[in-house]
């Protein structure tokens, strides 16, 4: 076979194995790896025997058995999705995405250096931008994360910038928005999901339930990157993946209650504009970049939101 | 006595031993802490015995000797000066400023937050703007750094912005224009007097000549961060330290040929537009956020570069 050979890190992870089935289905051979701290072996599961896939399980962070899994492969590009995803969590532990989302990528990005390897797309965040009133373009800043993931995924950004300058590489850095879908790990809608499987009457809800922000289905975010990757052919690409429309978080706390057949939930309040502290409550994304090049998405927030539910539940969109 | 005491990491460095004079001049207590990767004894030779300070040899990266340091003195704030400097040698050893530059900032960080300290005033740097043609504001992006030295001064900055919005601290994110004087350890003046000593005839010239930045002398760039520190009290503050107008690499080079009262000296340009890689040929600050404060450099680009080089010379400026 000579189909070109794709690296996937954090390949067992939410995103990351959509991905996977995506670049599959598209015709490339593809290694996943994860250390499965927050990848899930089932995620994979449909995968098994499948001609052109290859697992490994392999932490990042592990430099010789990195340096290995380069020397038997000869890759044409990596999709970095290894990262700490859960947020709030990152808050606690200031070495959580220190090492998780931002040194994954600084030793991704040298062995790519030292193999020659020269083509990286990475899963960013509108983390990065921090807590901000206006309309957030690729090009603005000011760039002031408030959550230490937002902190580790713009180190990581940087560095991506600063090795594709030095080391005559190419880097395409997809900054997404929150993504729904199967084989979330957290999230709202996974918390609502499973705060009400536990009790079906009452339902806690953090903060006042206003925040709203946009949501993009999982496919649709994984289609997103491959055409990034595959239009856009810059040096350093950067783009907001966007999607129409926001969702409130109160509103997301219905459609779960609809979905799952239970009526008369109360809905109780934590208090507050935010989950959490690093929760950012709203923003808004200029797509504008995307749509030039010529992808949308083709189902806004609150149908986006309404899928990811609906697949979560196990049922047909 | 009773003073606050000011932590100064990298205070035998160029710039962290003005500082340490500055705000020892103010009548603060200042410790300083420098592992002498480019720091230098002599720089602090004339404050040995001075009350009010007192200087240990640390590492940063050695988090014991840190929280040592931490638990013996009660600092109000720390300016963190410690970094690379030498921006074309981080491009040839990519662990450099990832330890030196970034690291170091969030080790402070993180012992800053164990140990209750709330304020952070931070060296950084025009770097973490990468190369772009339009006037830089602090509000602006993209943040694209070309130098490896810069992508650790935004992690860094990432991080700050991160920590404050987490842990109730504080921070002042000062980023640098070129800076020259006295105790310089390397940059354009250094070397052209160093190549001028060894041979007063000729001179090599990184890139055409015609690169041009705006040089601050360090003496009046610790006097914009005292200010800075002073006089802004967000939680989280950032500001160009910007000077009025740039020098040519060509014109400081005459500059030195005069002041060393040397004559007939041939340049010899290496060629292309820019040093080195990651070098960024030309950029200008917008500096209208630090004047509003009410602060303005005492002496354009070209004044800062005549004095810097009379003051390495020796010479009474």
């Amino acid at each position: 076979m000579d189909e070109k050979t794709i690296l996937v890190t954090g390949g067992a992870g939410f995103i990351g194995s959509h991905l996977v089935d995506r670049l599959l289905a598209d015709g490339f051979k593809v290694v996943a790896v994860d250390n499965f701290e927050l990848g899930r072996k089932e995620n994979l599961q449909h995968l098994a025997g499948k001609p052109g896939f290859q697992f490994f399980e392999l932490d990042l962070l592990e430099r010789p058995r990195l340096h290995d899994l380069f020397l038997k492969h000869r890759f044409e590009a990596v999709f970095h999705m290894a990262a700490n995803s859960d947020i709030s969590r990152g808050g606690q532990d200031t070495l959580r995405d220190l090492r998780l989302t931002f040194m994954t990528t600084f030793e991704v990005l040298d062995v790519m250096r030292q193999h020659q390897v020269k083509q990286i797309v990475f899963a960013s965040s509108s983390a990065v931008y921090g807590e901000r009133d206006d309309v957030l373009h690729e090009s603005g800043g000011p760039l002031n994360p408030v959550s230490l993931y937002g902190a580790g995924k713009l180190c990581s950004e940087a560095y991506i910038s600063a090795f594709v300058a030095n080391f005559d590489m190419q880097g395409w850095v997809c900054r997404f928005p929150n993504v729904v879908g199967e084989r979330a790990t957290h999230g709202v809608i996974y918390d609502f999901i499973n705060r009400l499987k536990g009790d079906g009457k009452r339902l806690q809800i953090l903060g006042n339930g206003q925040q709203e922000k946009p949501y993009l289905y999982v496919k649709d975010l994984v289609d997103a990157m491959a055409f990034i990757w595959r239009k856009s052919s810059a040096a350093h690409n950067c783009f907001n993946i966007g999607v129409p429309g926001v969702t409130r978080v109160t509103r997301i706390a219905e459609m779960v209650v609809e979905e799952m057949g239970l009526a008369d939930v109360q809905f109780e309040y934590t208090g507050g504009t935010r989950g959490w502290v690093g929760d950012v409550p709203r923003f808004q994304y200029d797509a504008t970049r995307l749509e030039m090049l010529g992808w949308q998405a083709p189902r806004n927030s609150d149908a986006s939101v309404r899928i990811a539910i609906k697949r979560i539940l196990g049922k047909a969109a």
